[in-house]
């Protein structure tokens, strides 16, 4: 047993945080209860920010870095907007673990510094406040990764990205909330608590880069940075209604983070972008991937491959899409997803794009690989972590405790590899021969994140379902999400579950808990697949399919 | 048990051989025993070839492919010659395993009717006999890395190097010989036996693509392809004295070659190729990593990195060159060695290239680390296939059968692979911190490729020792070897071994084996590493030093 129980420890955290919060800023004690479901739009239309605040918030990165850069704003009062709205988000949605508003403030101030001195930025993302998921070490600050061994601990060596960040001009101000160990769907822990949807507070922000999303969403952060092992970027970003990029493993540095399974490889876990804005990922990937950084050289890791641009050839030609429509051979998507589906793709088509043909048949081999995989590798590394504590171990983490009692051994884990190695090979032999005689293969693969459009909160404790992200973390290929519409009760009625065929229990359970009413309002997002170690087409295609919608008047 | 012990699997294979051979050449039956040391120089004297024979399998691979593509030489002519040779060299060092004659010449009279029918050549390989390691499947002949249980049983599917080499014009001829499951430093096994090193009939070639190394050193092959997890390309690169490249992981396709360990990713498998030209080694790197073929494209474990030229910038400056000397920490290597490294620091210096102070402080751990994990996760994965042949184990592979008995589990595994990721980025981090203030980091790293020029046949069963070459498949960087000198037994003396301080038995023994007379006429080679994925300026860097060695009259 260790000396304080998981209680003790959560006290003391959330002593800080508040402590910290409460230094600078005075929020406003509200009973969330009370307001209506977009919480922010409340905040926006709160007297909380003043109009300069209001401007700082609600744009994006270009504009900016582009303001700090020609002295319109000052770094400093860019990072201050961004701290109190952090501070407000906290307030209301839960989203925040450490908070670094001191030392924000202070490398603003020595920005600004510099630019006045040099008449030159530090560079491409020279006081840019960026937003980092609590397992981004920046010491000494704690990153519990939602675990009470870890929560109090000061940390004494930051990740490989935050210093590249850092070298590249970005603000640190705040780190966000995840699940216990990173391991879960939705954002709740036995230390921070739970994170909910800003967008719609009865609903799940999603996870594990949940506190990301919310405070995104929240207009909180322009861009901020997650990890994804089994949809942790694209859950959050999709269920919050932004752009969020998972790469392939080896373009962006892990080194340094914290791991939910130290020493597992088996599904790599990978670090990349969210936000409301597809142009700020593109800025931060070819800031970070850029020949000055080089990161190859100081990371052993990392791909000597710099970030790419023009990679759709000739320039401007009609995409080929293979699509997952209706449900992944596991689960059916619910009514507002299939909305965002429909019009997607018929927007596509009208557009002069084709859609592919596109098979589900490797999912469910695939699907449940992935998830006996996180089960197996983690259950002694994390419950061993959790017991000392007594932290009770949430619905949708009993696999690790059952996991845990019987250990594969290597014979058994060399099976695992085979099987993988095959099923990746296989996939992408089946994307190959979608070519024709006179067209390659199809550029990439459009498909729902989650069966949700996003679950009421705590839905995913019992129908725990990853299948729709998990899969792309098995190939190791790249994706992106994309925000499509919000929930609409008038259009997205519930399936005839008379004649609806469930596929799976949990496919039945999902159905049945579509309420149009309920989930009205709710964003809807999609994701865009590519090849592994092709995030630049996959961000061009992502403009494409957006600038598509964005014609046809989707929103 | 089997239905056959191993001496009866052999017989048959053996057979088969013999008789695929005998159906096309008759090679003169000799007693190695009576034959000076250098079988190659021998056979070169023979009456076996006629002069247009020789002077096909004197040549380099740059000429042979000129003088098809302009029709001095037929296809079909260059692969009758080197099918010859290869028969030869069976003969006196029984370097092969399967023949495969008839598809050869098969093939060539195809590349020739094609070339003639369409003026152009089929790709840039166009009819270069490219001899393969036993590993590399070419259907339906068995794959039998040296064990029973593969020996006799057909194969159905060609790797995925195999399909793009024949793609891009080469002629697969014979395979070459390996130790059992491809997990020593020399080549004997239960199936096929010992191959020698035609360069000097009383040592060893090396392993375990040592069949490769002694068909190229016999004039048998311009180029074979061999594959690396310990040293495995560079120590008979080295023994038989060619260039031999060990890629990082993901440059060359893996897919669908035969593993020593299926399922183990602790210590990645690479394949790459060996010859006695290095303008051959540059050929066939940029014909396979090209555009055209893109690899990546259709095998899941390839990188996009086509090959790269002028690595070196600004072209022509002087290299930064880290130097492991007498010893790796562990193990001296003998005074033929020595010699060729003091040698070559010598000229290097005199050319005006900076040799930088290296530590070899982290290879001790790390050679513990990769050899323990060659029994750990190869124990049962490679004994359940020799008991049921009641298959002898050789004594440099006692270890497997002792770590069989107790297979790790996850967790230990795990801890493994922090230790791993740990130790590579110490690696990398020590080597940026070369770097001065006005200079870049060194560019690679010269030093022995074991302690041995090419230890006597059998040496290396009692004292197995391949930290030299390890320590770089640990850190997955890549690495080349380049031939230097041969033993001279008037100026290689034995180390004073009264004053000699050995670091570890091994030490111990290896040097007090070292007799001048012996070793006399032995091929010594060095290596040079480079960074992960950094395989065109290891090759620029090898040119540098061969033309450095050459101008200062090494040899």
């Amino acid at each position: 047993m260790a000396t304080m129980n998981y209680k003790e420890v959560s006290a003391i955290a959330r002593k800080r945080r508040q402590a910290n919060i409460s230094a600078y800023y005075k929020v406003p004690q509200t009973d969330v209860a009370s307001l209506p479901n977009n919480l922010t739009e409340y905040a926006l239309k709160s007297s909380y920010y003043d109009a300069p605040e209001l401007e700082i918030i609600e744009s994006e990165a270009p504009t900016i870095l582009e303001n700090i850069k020609t002295r319109k704003w000052s770094a400093l009062e860019v990072a201050k907007a961004f701290c109190k709205a952090s501070a407000f988000a906290q307030e209301l949605t839960n989203c925040l673990t450490e908070v670094l508003y001191p030392e924000a403030m202070e490398r603003a101030q020595y920005l600004d510094d510099y630019l006045a001195r040099t008449g030159k930025t530090l560079g491409p993302l020279h006081g840019l406040p960026i937003s980092l998921k609590d397992s981004f070490i920046t010491s000494p600050h704690p990153s519990s990764i939602g675990m009470s061994r870890w929560a109090n601990e000061p940390t004494n060596k930051d990740a490989v990205m935050v210093n590249i960040l850092r070298s590249l001009g970005a603000i640190f101000y705040c780190k966000t909330n995840i699940p216990t160990a990173m391991m879960m769907a939705e954002t709740n822990n036995n230390v921070w608590g739970e994170c909910i949807n800003p967008l719609h507070k009865k609903l799940s922000p999603g996870g594990s880069s949940g506190g990301e999303g919310a405070l995104i969403a929240f207009k909180a952060s322009p861009l901020g940075v997650g990890t994804d092992i089994g949809g942790s970027i694209r859950i959050p970003a999709a269920w919050c209604h932004q752009y969020g990029l998972k790469p392939s493993f080896g373009r962006f540095p892990v080194t340094g983070g914290k791991p939910s399974i130290p020493g597992q490889e088996f599904i790599l876990a990978v670090n990349g972008p969210m936000s409301r804005s597809l142009e700020s990922l593109q800025i931060y990937c070819s800031a970070v991937l850029s020949a000055e950084v080089s990161p190859w050289q100081f990371d052993h890791k990392s791909l000597p491959i710099p970030w790419r641009k023009n990679m759709i050839q000739p320039a401007g030609r009609k995409l080929r899409l293979g699509f997952i429509g209706a449900h992944d051979g596991l689960v059916h998507v619910q009514p507002p997803v299939q909305r965002a589906l429909d019009t997607t793709q018929k927007a596509l088509e009208e557009a002069g794009h084709e859609i592919v043909n596109w098979s589900v048949e490797l999912h469910e081999i695939i699907v449940k690989n992935l998830v006996a995989s996180f089960y197996d590798l983690g259950g002694t590394a994390i419950t061993e972590l959790l017991t000392p504590f007594e932290e009770p171990i949430f619905p949708a983490m009993q696999g690790y405790t059952i996991a845990a009692k019987a250990e594969l051994n290597v014979s058994q884990m060399r099976s695992k590899v085979i099987q993988r190695n095959e099923l990746q090979q296989k996939y992408l032999d089946a994307w190959n021969a979608t070519a024709t005689d006179d067209k390659g293969p199809m550029d990439g693969i459009i498909m729902a994140c989650s069966p949700w459009a996003a679950p009421r909160l705590g839905a995913t404790q019992k129908d725990f379902y990853v299948g729709y992200t998990g899969v792309f973390n098995f190939l190791d290929f790249c994706a992106c999400t994309f925000p499509v519409t919000f929930a609409d009760k008038s259009v997205d009625v519930p399936r005839d579950m008379k004649s609806f065929h469930q596929l799976s229990e949990i496919d039945g359970r999902i159905q049945s808990d579509y309420d149009a009413e309920f989930y009205h309002g709710a964003p809807v997002s999609l994701q865009l697949a590519g090849r592994r170690l092709e995030e630049e087409k996959v961000l061009e295609m992502v403009e494409v399919v957006a600038d598509v919608l964005k014609q046809a008047g989707v929103k």
